[in-house]
């Protein structure tokens, strides 16, 4: 089973959204007669492990500055509770500062064991955690959010689709934006006209193939229009795979 | 009073995250004696806005394949009903064939009346709601998620906390990731000394411009080192201002 660890101070944020809908369906519950799922999950409060009397987890910036910072020896102590040693899943810091998340990266996520993920709040966390546990900083788009957990919640959804047994129809992991480098192509559905537009006459045509390639002409052109930096990272690998043939 | 308008078949997924910490408290609840609050939210089930005795929401792609699409026709009533005329805020579609959601996007939300949120599942939205309600497709991070709920909770999470009220403190907002082009420096705290790691002497110095050149040094290395992308961007910028103050 797929587990994922969440180091939060808001342990109620959880499973939130995930609770419903497939991902919910396919989540194992702690004390359930039966529990089996698809992933599990559990929260680790840094509060639980800290050690003053007021329980701080977070103290105020060296240098000076607004805010506060998440202490370093109290993470690493919810890390280490979290992802005892042995524990070979990949450790994530949830930040503005890390490697934008890809599908590519959740796909090799969903394959393996689960994550452990660090969800900073205020100001962020003490630096010196990512080298101490080895963490991987990764970031959910060119926002600032509030804090790390609806970050972990978009990463957990993202990997928990892809695990076996969750989706309804495995093909829709593999004809997706991304995918192939490309965004999808529109999609559209009943009813035949609406509001004086029609669907496309080619998609009720009944000709699969034409309506195959009209697909892929749609996504190859909604990327060059909407995303010219997927388009040239498309058009480098197609070509360079073009050349590898030759 | 910020207002979102959320329009979604998983309304109980609304305000999950956003109920709690600062956002939380800042959140309006409807019903309450004391109403006050820096934002509101309601949401819109579509469900309610089918016309058929099974509350048809979708169907299956014209030109086949995989899953099922959510119909334009029952879509385009709810947004009117979260939206009627008049209301001028902007209208977003949360997919991953949008424009991915900046920082800068986000200031602009924050700073205006509010928004309306459609959120696709399944395989997505009949492609003709886009043009017949206006809608603004956007997209958080180059990911699939099982739905645009959590994509939506991400935006409102950003602009919620730039609202005048939300966040302890204001000069937070100046100094962080993508404010200035650039990530965020890292922070530290105590304690001084961690297995063996040290926090930085120079913040420690109290030499407070030393600490303010070394910050934007270190933002500028995390940006440069990290995200070509934006450090691309942001000599550019630098470099036109420059020329424009000669």
């Amino acid at each position: 089973m797929w587990r994922a660890s969440i180091i939060t101070i808001f342990p109620d944020m959880f499973p939130g959204p995930l609770g419903q809908s497939l991902a919910g369906r396919a989540l194992a519950r702690a004390g359930a007669p039966d529990a089996a799922g698809a992933w599990a999950l559990e929260t680790v409060d840094p509060r639980t492990h800290a050690t003053d009397r007021h329980r701080s987890v977070d103290d105020t910036p060296a240098g000076g500055g607004p805010g506060m910072v998440m202490r370093v020896d109290v993470l690493a102590r919810a890390v280490d509770a979290a992802a005892p040693e042995g524990d070979t899943r990949p450790r994530l810091l949830m930040t503005p500062r890390g490697a934008p998340l890809t599908q590519a990266r959740v796909r090799d996520l969903a394959a393996g064991e689960g994550v452990v993920i660090v969800c900073g709040r205020f100001e962020g966390v003490d630096d010196r955690l990512v080298a101490v546990r080895g963490l991987e900083e990764v970031s959910v788009g060119d926002v600032v959010l509030s804090g790390g957990e609806i970050g972990a919640l978009v990463l957990l959804d993202a990997c928990v689709r892809l695990l076996d047994g969750v989706m309804g129809h495995p093909q829709s992991g593999t004809e997706e934006s991304f995918s192939a480098g490309l965004l999808e192509y529109p999609q559209f559905t009943r009813p035949q006209s609406f509001e004086g537009r029609d669907i496309p006459a080619v998609l009720t045509s009944g000709d699969h193939a034409k309506v195959a390639r009209w697909r892929h002409e749609q996504a190859e052109a909604a990327t060059r229009a909407r995303r010219p930096d997927l388009w040239d990272a498309y058009v480098r690998a197609r070509d360079g795979s073009a050349t590898n043939r030759e």
